[in-house]
């Protein structure tokens, strides 16, 4: 192929004769939006890790965050509805699997429950999701329109946000052990998702780099990747204004209850 | 009809044989969801007719905003697309007219154009929604998500807070022109929607107490209209919470660039 005048308005200099970044670009790429936009930097995360949440905040965001653990599985099975390939879907679909369980295993979803269980919650009424904020379903219901709507390109690279989620489980396991010892006994899925996610960051990096067949499509999986991390970074943000700072729950969400001396 | 035991499980006494509510007593539920949830209350507008948002506040209100007031038209051919009665598409088209305009009329979107203007933002960065909060996209999106998956008849009742905007309204258009004088060249929106909304309302209750058979039914109506005014207010908590306090904007929105000294 012959070399081609640069196009100096393309904004990577790397990119090759027919404008596509290579697999280490791409790499590169989507590690700066994760840079730039992943939740490892939100304030709620750096005072959770910082020991300074109170028991009731940890039981909202456990609350919240069930709400967004329950429909993975159900955005997985969107993708897999939509995955034309036999192999695609067989790999795929260990993602369900991994979330709602099977004989070997009782799933994220449950695992989850026991975390929540562990801030003191009746797992029964987390299930029944009274009280998750408005702000946060709405957050969480995007990413279903998302791998809906787009591309099956787009969708898959939504999930890319676990390219960074081993490092900030690696840290969040550390900090709650060391910060909020009464809930070691809920960590379990924090546990099993530092193997299964980078497993699954890998598979879906390889599948956008060989799926996205020119520079337009690469970019937008890239803006797909930014997207998924803004949804991950509003549901911090309603915990943050409902539960911390101004600390002002919608009509109708929960309420902390517990004292404010059972603070961590 | 014979006259049946009354089921102290209902939670209206008012209940006909049926169990369905009359008229009234659907008109003074609904209007007891707009007493509890509709965003009249929310400190933004609190701030707002107390004189206390600054212009760079209000620009962020007035782009926010757009995007809800963008989608309206597009909400309402879908439930267009949903009715199966000619008469209620004739009736119900003149929504999509109001918002979008016609030979006689811009429309209530080049309305709300004018207004952000008067704010001091450039209207065709406006209409491209650079800026616009993730947390605004997702709750208005849930909006097209209710429409779209829910029975025509909470589509319908989903609407009903334009029961209670023309109070809100009138308190914001004389609030707005007291506080800040120089956004009263674009005040346009408001004056147009002081007769349409209450219009829009009355055909709506109607269609709600005709259409709705069953308890059930009605009982769903109002929920749609609660769950529409968790999209207003989550809305509105996402512009506190990132233009007032802690005034926080999630990376890639809107920053405020006026200066503190144009505070109104």
């Amino acid at each position: 192929m012959a070399v081609r005048a640069i196009d100096t308005a393309k904004p990577m200099a790397t990119s090759n004769d027919d404008g596509l970044i290579t697999l280490d670009e791409l790499r590169s790429r989507l590690r700066a939006v994760g840079e730039e936009r992943y939740h490892h930097k939100h304030p709620f995360h750096l005072m959770m890790h910082e020991g300074r949440l109170s028991r009731g905040q940890l039981q909202a965001w456990a609350l919240n965050r069930y709400y967004y653990q329950s429909i993975i599985p159900i955005k997985d099975s969107i993708i897999l509805s939509r995955g034309p390939d036999p192999a695609f879907r067989r790999a795929w679909r260990k993602r369900v699997i991994d979330h709602d369980g099977d004989v070997h295993s009782e799933g994220g979803i449950k695992r989850w429950l026991k975390l929540a269980e562990a801030t003191g919650l009746d797992p029964k009424e987390v299930r029944a999701g009274k009280g998750t904020l408005p702000a946060t379903r709405f957050a969480v219901n995007e990413y279903l329109n998302m791998v809906r709507s787009r591309s099956l390109l787009e969708a898959v690279a939504s999930s890319l946000t676990e390219l960074f989620s081993r490092d900030l489980i690696s840290l969040r396991m550390e900090k709650l052990r060391q910060h909020y010892p009464w809930l070691a006994g809920g960590l379990d899925y924090f546990q099993v998702r530092l193997t299964q996610a980078p497993e699954d960051a890998q598979f879906a990096v390889a599948f956008v780099h060989e799926n996205a067949k020119t520079r337009v499509e690469q970019e937008l999986a890239i803006q797909a990747l930014r997207d998924k991390c803004d949804i991950l970074w509003a549901q911090l943000d309603a915990l943050y204004f409902a539960y911390v700072e101004p600390g002002w729950p919608p009509p109708g969400a929960f309420c902390i209850k517990v004292k404010e001396e059972e603070k961590a």
